[in-house]
């Protein structure tokens, strides 16, 4: 298992992967080829940090840096990771956020947060044991949102 | 209470506001003073967006907007939302957030997210009640972050 950066030119495959992640958790999805359209401008215009697991790929995680209010630096969000079914268990997961860890550290980020559901418990345990904590002054921080 | 979009010229308030916030929540601040460098610069630069409640400032939010994969429409981000603690209970988080989805909705937005601490039950109340949720499925969702 290897992971990438995605260029433009893999914006099929990040389509492909986009689309069964909502499909598989009964999110609205455009499709895979308005998916791909979409990932392809966002990559050319740098707005977008793409991660691929190979071979397949068999997963995928998205990546968008700011500059931090709070700091100099950058703040990179987790905004998708997915592993496509019959490749889980096999380590894709772990292989792109450590990726993803070492490459926003590289960008300059220091920091990086994400969402999941507290039912994910495979994800929770992959995001806990990267030093990643739900938790502030002991209290559970609750990811909330809205479509305007 | 009225709120109104913060200037470049407003950096001065910002940064007093978040260093408070900050120091009210025992969380890391640069200080008032480089906080208001860095928000003059990055509302310079078009990065951030920062609305005040007025008179006072008595409250600040801040809104970061970025091109979304899954639409062509943009998605906002609040990052931050602080009353100060004598003027609250007089409505200025309402206002600031009546506001904040107005705007994001203006510049073309469909989509806005936030986090906050399972145990502040206004913040919570305030969200809940301007159609935010928590729930994916019925599942809470959580929010994790970790320094790099």
């Amino acid at each position: 298992m290897t992971v990438r950066e995605a260029t433009p030119e893999d914006a099929e495959a990040i389509g492909r992967l986009l689309d069964a992640f909502n499909r598989e958790f009964d999110e609205p999805t455009p499709g895979a080829a308005a998916l791909a359209e979409r990932a392809e401008q966002l990559l050319t215009d740098g707005e977008l940090t793409v991660l691929l697991a190979e071979p397949g790929p068999a997963g995928v995680a998205v990546l968008r840096f700011r500059p931090s209010l709070w700091t100099e630096a950058l703040e990179c969000h987790l905004a998708e990771l997915f592993v496509v079914p019959e490749q889980r268990g096999r380590g894709a997961g772990r292989a792109l956020m450590d990726t993803a860890l070492a490459l926003a550290r590289h960008r300059g980020a220091d920091y990086m947060d994400l969402a999941t559901s507290e039912d994910d418990v495979a994800a929770r345990a992959l995001y806990e044991s990267l030093g990643f904590t739900n938790r502030d002054d002991g209290t559970a921080m609750l990811f909330y949102e809205r479509e305007l």
